[in-house]
């Protein structure tokens, strides 16, 4: 195992009922600023349960931001914040709305420059306002981190960064608040939290063999829930089990130790920007391009997870990790999500545009930080 | 799954060579207690390796601090740090070591009536000394919680508290430090963490599939590693291993949203108060004791645990159960552990006093809080 820093300070509130606990969490006297998404808290009761929980603070309201939170969308929100002296940030919705109240906590103190630079020049970020989170999508562990993915209209760009400085001070999972979702977001939610796994287990053996099993327990959870939630919005027990597992797939526990790949991601984000396909859509297209383009150096985690978590028999290692590519696939289209490009009118016109922009930022992804724009566009060409 | 909070602010240094970071987690100008045990840190280069990274702070140093830590000792150093104006406690040892340290951080600020209050009534503690902890036995995991256990001599007892004030800000888990230890230690460090996770796993089933499986792949990961570290003391991976499972079996994580048990160290406790063994020693019996008691309202988990990490096949839970407890006793003779009382010249003479105590205290015990003076006595008797 190689050696590691961990530290995650959040507090989670989970569970039926909790959003009236976020009332203790956010100090007396709070100046908050409470951001959301396209409305889909005001049919479902949780708008009604947070403004409620909040009676007696000084509560400004910002909806509207979008799946794919947008820089000038979040700058908007950060001038209102100057304005009404606003000392604390209530996200409620889903990852998007709470990656851009992290960019909003961020760029607040970011007066010299543009606070785009926090992502393109990866300017530090040493100081946030307080964030609280209502999480009524599980799909990025955003609740439970300090990462944050955002997109900017005027260049068609879709970049992230991480402070230690935006993990909120707490977030409410209350699974009850996942029935209405519709199936196209309950499905990307399951996918997105299985490529967050992926990427961080589906490298090479480092003899961490607890991260291996906390990983292959959350594998096995989303495989075991997903086909529950998606058969029956309304199961309770099934909800509550997608939604912990969601978030341990990416508050970085599963890290601890081991190397990591965020190839798919890297790739992803790309095809969302140019192509506006949902982040989990492309993520479901490029890892399995990834795993069959990577096939030989990641082999013997694919052969691990062929076994453990497909039941896959045999000594043939290269059979086995074609097989566990097959499997993933068959599960990814079980859950009706879709795994070529082509399938959504993708082609091959921005292929050469992709592997331009890694090339241009001067950086090689992968664990072995070894794909540049040649291996990039292989990896794309096997999506199709 | 249950309704659950979860935090928890530590921060992990875990590997080789990490003692240096120690400096910059501790704020300049600190006057800091140095608290060590018996002195096993001076031969195996801790004590060097610490105060190499201390130079320049302000450093009084308290060792001694003895297994089963003391309330007498600990209120020795208490005194120390009102006269010396400590501002900072650094841990070194193992969990001993660290509960005392916590008990002293909380009893610090405890000034109205006696601070063995927090102990036997519950006294809240809301506030105390910051602390940090090099950890150099993977056992207790008290590294990353609030708790402390700690025994008085005068009165023979050994009581727990937790708070969120005496988490440490900090722990560096170097697992070169453990390769020194006796193998009584690594013995005994195995089995504590073994049976945490059974305190949080043996219960009854609430569908919480993720939580499961974490805490599978701690038992996994002690199983296959424990051996190898009694083998090769010096077995880096392994000892790397052992130490990040210790740690995991006892930060809350795999409790989340799960029923809990602790009948098992309830008695265990008492053992220690009144025979002096080994905290571990009284686990691994009691533990035996308890399965077989409580093996009808256990029967699901222990089938799981059964099939699931011992490979056990068939469709009779009760058989499976049966073997699983043999399974797990086979398991803890193979490191070297006993698992009868009578094999330590303990028989019944005070089997009567310590269901008392139970009853005195008006506490049942147990995950259905239904384990009273009877019970305790009966589960005694199947540990002999």
């Amino acid at each position: 195992m190689y050696n590691f820093i961990f530290q995650n300070p959040v507090k989670v509130i989970f569970g039926k009922g909790t959003i009236a606990q976020i009332t203790p969490n956010i100090p007396a006297q709070s100046k908050i600023l409470m951001t959301y998404g396209g409305g889909s808290i005001m049919k479902n009761g949780v708008y009604d349960q947070v403004k409620a929980a909040l009676k007696g603070y000084d509560v400004t309201e910002f909806g509207g931001i979008e799946p794919n939170p947008r820089y000038e969308t979040c700058m908007k929100a950060v001038e209102i914040c100057r304005e009404k002296k606003i000392d604390f940030l209530l996200a409620v919705g889903g990852g998007s709305v709470l990656d851009g109240t992290k960019f909003i906590a961020a760029a607040f103190y970011h007066t010299e420059g543009d606070p785009w630079e926090i992502l393109t020049q990866g300017k530090p970020v040493s100081k946030a306002l307080p964030i609280g989170a209502v999480m009524t999508l599980p799909a990025t562990g955003s609740e439970m981190n300090g990462n944050a993915v955002i997109s900017r209209n005027s260049t068609q760009e879709k970049l992230a960064f991480y402070s230690p400085a935006v993990y909120p001070q707490f977030c409410v999972l209350d699974p009850e608040t996942t029935f209405t979702l519709p199936d196209r977001q309950t499905r990307n939610g399951i996918v997105d939290s299985f490529i967050h796994v992926c990427e961080q287990y589906m490298t090479f053996p480092v003899n961490a063999p607890l991260q291996d099993r906390q990983s292959e327990g959350i594998f096995h959870t989303l495989i075991e829930e997903g086909p529950k939630v998606l058969k029956n919005p309304t199961d309770y027990e099934a909800r509550a089990n997608i939604m912990w597992a969601a978030t341990n797939a990416l508050n970085h526990y599963i890290a601890c130790g081991v190397p990591q790949d965020w190839a798919t991601h890297g790739i992803g984000h790309e095809l969302t920007a140019l192509h506006g396909m949902d982040h989990a859509q492309t993520l479901a297209c490029v890892v399995l391009g990834l795993f069959k383009h990577q096939k030989k150096s990641k082999l013997a985690k694919l052969a691990q997870y062929g076994r453990r978590i497909w039941g896959l028999s045999g000594d043939n290692d290269d059979a086995i990790a074609d097989q566990a590519i097959c499997k993933t696939e068959e599960f990814f289209r079980s859950l009706g999500m879709k795994t070529h490009l082509n399938e959504y009118g993708v082609g091959d016109e921005n292929f050469e545009e992709i592997g331009s922009r890694f090339e241009r930022r001067g950086i090689k992804i992968g664990e072995h930080a070894n794909l540049g724009k040649k291996e990039v566009i292989e990896i794309l060409r096997l999506c199709l």
